[in-house]
Order: structure tokens, then sequence, then C-alpha cells
């Protein structure tokens, strides 16, 4: 990309930041006794920059390209038609979201493949509508969501006559009434990269009553969810940051065993039928988790999606969380040595309770201090008005990337001091 | 596949059936003088087998496969997340439904692709009954409609309040009232092939002050439809059958231009936002068509349906539509002479102005003799309970291709006496 690159030894970069031997010697010994190292890490295409933004759109699994290949020219172009029964490709949803259910915690049958993350907000956040009490008059939403959830959350209550009020996550638990049908919350907050107390907050909403709908785009692939261990009701996430399904690779619903015979769609497509050959005009839902299937299942994206959940064969989630413990630890420890003080300050939390698997920082000039550092070859992303933010993606994220990614962040900072650093609502 | 299959040249065939000479000889001259001859047939992956089924999964494009793997490799694999600005990925949906367009009769912004048809057909219904007056009590719905059409209707209406009545399109003008919102109508019937009086039925609702809701599934890319032309409010489409996307490729939403600025989506996800990257927690609808996306886009599966866009290039859809009359006209002929007298019946119409580009026969023991029909290599479909479908694409079906077929047939139904044959409601 640019001869700014970083590529320099740890004895080259320890000359320039203050600690920068013993971080990048800690480094070293970390990526050798990482069990989930360089096996793992090379089941993807990597290439020399440190790509820190997996929780935006995870780095394409080496598997996908032969795969698809196969899917395009056997599967579509030879067998066409026949592909639906003899390539599997009508079972696709559920075979795949068989495949996502153990890094959520899931059984086999809970979880169903399709449709966007906005899509599936929609129909779980309608379907728990309709599972609770008659008497309910409202839902809460987490105030600090992802602004898509919040949309899709007001569309879904304005369709079922019922209000929205937005609360804090650690809030819930004290606002949550015997009026209240669900609480649409995230797992882990986009922005700051907090982990928010899931069996908690679930547990306070079944107290009251009330459902429990998880949207697990920012934990699931970087930690243990158990969705069936905490009683989560429904569950939403998408596939294309710590999955690395893909650019916009299809979404996942997971509902609980004991509430699917309840579950009533808002989008009941054909696909969703009892008898979808039948082509009646009656509507009969499939049993089970197939209910929350709709239209036609975007074969291409979600066999891409299938073939990369084979990069998880024999990883455990447990190891992974581990990994982006100590990753993000490391990369807080490099930048508290390597950054000008008081230059950033970190908004996620210390409290590995409270952690998912990125770090945000809030830096004035964020969006210049980015671009900087993607020109260095090393890539987060940047969001408004002020937030450097990195992610951290356990199976092919190296401690070594870590120690780099701080490094030639300080360096950029010390290049763009906070006078000159334009504000980053700017960018 | 089989040694069974069918590669007899005209002469031998003469041999075998009534009028095959004349009705080869006629096929290779019609062939032979087709402006959409064999440059646009190389444009697909074609075989030795005759593919009619191109209304269920149209036949891989040749641009396609690698197309695929530069996105793949390139766009995700090296670029990653900057695709989404370099690569074109977050404009893709308007600029697909920008090359879909023409092939309705659609400007410029007025057609956006994502999503399936089931859920561009809860945008449209819900997005249409808002749009209209006040005092309406009830959406009408194609009885003969496509099954989804009629489940995601009934949802929207449930969830908006009103009532639904199924309507025979034919009766669509009789039956509209000024208490109607809106009528859902097929434009091509997906059984038996017929097609619908578009720009009639329209101006009938337009009349009673009702709007005109499309499904162009089975008509677009198979016939010039003139949404504009035709005043059609709302439309919706599959990319899968005529306009040959891939297996479950996203569909599209079509929005009147005049409509747009009162269409409110039930599913405003944040790609639909003014201002996506703003984060904000207020929902601020996107002028224009950009208001019909919802979530992130499914990248993979749009870029191979643009890839097979391209075998447009320089096609004419009116020269699609005599191609395609000519090829149901000389299958029809075909069959006429090669089928045993009173063993299939077509519930196709005869009549130009009512056929879509499919050709249904009524058939006993249709399950049977479909499967032996593909044994020899006509690959067409069986619909519940005695419906033999042939679908014909004229970018790449040739008028050997119906010849060959109805000729099969008439072997097939020899071979399968209709005393011998079994019920096709087994299958």
């Amino acid at each position: 990309m640019s001869e700014n690159r970083e590529n320099k030894t740890p004895q080259q970069a320890a000359e320039n930041a203050p600690g920068a031997r013993d971080h990048a010697a800690q480094a070293e010994q970390l990526d050798a006794a990482d069990p989930l190292g360089s096996a793992v890490r090379d089941r993807f295409v990597l290439d020399d920059t440190v790509y820190l933004d997996g929780n935006s759109l995870g780095a394409l699994p080496r598997a996908v390209p032969g795969r698809m290949a196969e899917v395009i020219s056997r599967e579509w172009g030879e067998l066409r038609i026949r592909s639906w029964d003899e390539s599997g490709w009508w079972t696709a949803p559920e075979r795949v979201g068989d495949k996502i259910a153990p890094l959520i915690g899931a059984s086999p049958g809970r979880v169903v493949v399709g449709d966007s993350t906005s899509i599936n907000v929609f129909k779980a956040v309608v379907g728990g509508i309709r599972m609770a009490g008659k008497g309910c008059t409202e839902i809460l939403v987490d105030a600090t969501t992802f602004p898509t959830d919040g949309y899709i959350a007001r569309s879904a209550a304005r369709m079922t006559g019922l209000a929205v009020r937005p609360v804090e996550p650690t809030r819930i638990a004290d606002e949550v009434t015997e009026r209240t049908a669900l609480a649409l919350v995230n797992h882990v907050d986009y922005r700051t990269g907090e982990l928010n107390d899931l069996p908690g907050i679930t547990n306070a909403l079944h107290s009251a009553g009330a459902l429990a709908v998880w949207d697990l785009c920012h934990s699931a692939g970087a930690l243990p969810v158990g969705v069936e261990r905490y009683n989560v009701d429904l569950a939403v996430g998408c596939t294309y940051k710590y999955l690395n399904g893909g650019p916009g690779s299809p979404a996942y619903l997971y509902v609980r065993e004991s509430l699917q015979e309840r579950f009533d769609s808002p989008l009941p497509g054909w696909n969703s039928h009892a008898d979808p050959f039948g082509m009646t005009s009656d509507y009969a839902a499939a049993e089970g988790i197939v209910r929350g299937r709709v239209g036609t299942p975007d074969i291409l994206s979600l066999l891409a999606l299938e073939a990369a959940l084979d990069a998880w064969d024999g990883v455990a989630v447990e190891d992974v969380r581990t990994k982006s413990l100590a990753l993000t630890d490391l990369f807080l420890d490099c930048v508290a040595a390597y950054a000008p003080p008081g230059r950033v300050r970190s908004i996620t939390p210390y409290d590995h309770g409270r952690r998912g698997s990125q770090v945000s920082l809030e830096c004035s000039g964020a969006a210049e201090v980015m671009a900087e550092l993607i020109r260095r070859g090393v890539i987060g992303d940047f969001r408004q008005p002020d937030v450097l933010r990195f992610g951290f993606t356990p199976l092919y994220t190296s401690f070594a990337d870590a120690e780099r990614a701080a490094r030639v962040l300080g360096e950029v900072l010390r290049a763009l001091p906070e006078e000159d650093a334009a504000p980053g609502a700017g960018g």
C-alpha cells in the first residue's frame, strides 16, 4: 500500500516507542503459546496489514473461494434446479443455523439463517410482543443500541400498538414493569465495546414477566453467549463480523425451544409454511425453527457463510474468549505505554466481565488519526464523533498484531499532535 | 445423465413422431433467423439437456463465475472493509436496481434491489396501505397468486387493521370499491402461465382510487412490463427466474416516483436512513428509492446478479417477447402434433395477449411424466396436482429446444399411457 507501512522488527520498534521491547517480546511469547495460533490463523487470507476491522467485516476464510466456485459452476451451472434437493439448498437455512448454534450456546433446531439482521429484529420483536401478556403496553429498547434495532423496534411497536421506551442496559432491571412485553438489548455495545450483563438482565426481565431479546452481532464468535444456559428467549445476530461470512452475509434468528410453538412471525413467507410445495392459499406455520424462514433463501451467500464457518472446526469459543481478553489486555497495555499521555482515552471497560472483543478509544481528530493509521497498514474504523474502533478476532488476530497496532498508533499520535488534529466529527 | 437422453437428428426424429420432420425443419429455420440466436445464447453455461425451468431458476450466465471469483478474492479478501466505498458495495442496491429498471420499463432511481420477494411484498403492501385514504378497510389479493404473496399480504393487513379479499384478476375491475386500499396481483400466473391485464387492471384500480401493486416474478425478463407507461404504483419481483441472478438472488422493489415521498416502509432499517453513518437514534427516511432498503445488503448475491444482468447487453425486451411467443407457439404446435390425442391439455392461453413465457400442460400422472422427461434430458417442473410446467427463456432457449422438448414429451406419453400413469398428486 505505501512505504509508510509498519514492518519493523521488534528491535527496530524498540528504538522508537517507550517500553516497546518488552511489549514486543511479550507478544512474541503469547503468540508462541497461543492454542489458536498459526494453524487457525492460516485458515484465513491475510496480508501484511494489521486487520482490526473484523468487528465490521471479517477476513476471508481460505475455504470460501474454492467452495463458491463449486457452488456456482457445479451446483448452479450444471445441476441447476436439481440442487434445491441434491445439493441441499432447501435445508441450508437450518443446516447453517445448526453450525452457528454451538457458537452461541444453542442446541440444534434453535437457529435459522436468512435475511438481514434488521429483518430478524423485526421478526423477533413482533414475535416476542405476540407472545407477551395482553396487558403489555410497551417494549424497552437498549438506549445505546446500534441504530437499526431502535428503528425496527419502533416500527414493530407502531404496528402492534405498543410504546417504545429507550433504557440504558444497566437500568433495565430497575425500569422493567409488568406492562413491559420485552426488552431488546445489544450484547456488546457497537460503539464502546462494552459487554452487557446478559444473564443478569435476562433474569431481571423474566422476574417481571418480560421476554429478553438479544442482539448478538458484536458478541457471537468472540465470546460464549450461552443463550440456552441463561434462558434467552429470542436472539438475532449478523454473520459478517466475528463469523466471517462475507459482506452482508445472512443473519440468524434464535428462538428458545419452549417458545417456538408460540412464535407467530410477522413475515410468514412460503418458506415457513408447513407444506411449502403444497401451494395452498391458507397459511399453516411449520413446526420448529423453520417458521423463522420467510422467502427463498439466498443460496450463494448462505453457502459462502457455511464454508466460512469451517474455520471454527476444533475451535472452542471459550478459548476464543480467553485469547480475546488477552489480546485486548495487551493492546490496552501497549496503548498506555506508547501513546502520548492523555491523548487517547479508552471507553471500553478494563473489567474483563464488561469487555467485548473490541477496544474503542476516544481521540480528538479521530477521523484523521484513523485515516493515517490505515495509510500505515493498521485497519480499524472511525465512529462519529471521535471514536477509534479496533476489533480483535481471535481466530486470526495475533498478539504481534495487537502490539504493532498500538505502536503505530503511538507514532501517528506523535506525528499528529492534538492541536493539529482536525475534529473527528468532520470525518 | 442417461442413455435415454434425446439427441436424435431431425431425420431420426421424423421416423418416430407425426409431423416431426416439418416441425424440426421449422425450428431450424427459426433458429437461423433468430436475432437473439447463438451470440446471446453463448452468454450462458448450457449443456445437452433442454432446460425449460428458467421460470424457476435461470441458467448460469458465463460472466458470473469470473466476476464472483474477483469479488471474493479481491474485493472481500484483499480490500475487505474498503470495498464498501472503493468497490461500490454500498450503492449496489440502487445501481443494480437501475440495471433492472429498463427491463420493466422504469427510469433510473425507481428500483432498489435487496431482500427476498416476500419481504418486498410486505414493504409494498404495508407501504401502499399507508398511502391509501383513511376510509379504506380492505385490500384485494389475486386469488390465483403464488402463495407467499397471499400469506404476506394477510400479515400486512392484520398489522394495519385491514381485511383481505381474494379476487380473481379478471374480476378486480368489478370488485374494487372506494374502500379498497390496493390490489396485489401477479402479472403472470405461476401455475398456468396466464398473463394478466396489467394496463386494464391498473386503470380500473386507479379509477376507484386504489393502488396497483404488481408481482412481476414471472414476467420481468420475459416480456415488456411497462411499469411507468401503465402507471403502476408499486411492484416487486424476484431476479432468479428470467433475470438469471442465481439461486435465491435478491428481489427488487419498484416505487413510482410520485409516491416515493409518501413511501413509509414498515422495515426502516439503517440502510434506508437519510444519514446512515450518523448513527442517530431518531429515524429519518432517505429521499428516493433508497428508502426501500433495510439492512446491510447481501453483497455476494447482489454482485452475482449484477454480473448476470450483463447478459442483457444490447438485448431489447421487445425482441425477447417476440421470441418468447414464437417459442411457446412452436412448442404448443409440436405438442399438438406429437402427443397422443387428449393426453395433455394446455391451461396456458393460446391468445398471445394472455400468455406469459411458460406453457403449462394438465396431464394425468404428471409427476411421473416429468420425472421421465427429466431422465430423458428435458428439464421442466411439476406442480401439484397434475401440471407439467415448461418455461421458455428467450435469451438461451432455442427453437430446436422447444421442438425437442415436445417430441420427447410425445415419446414419454406414448411410453406411459394414461391408464398406467400414477396420479400426479403423489409427487
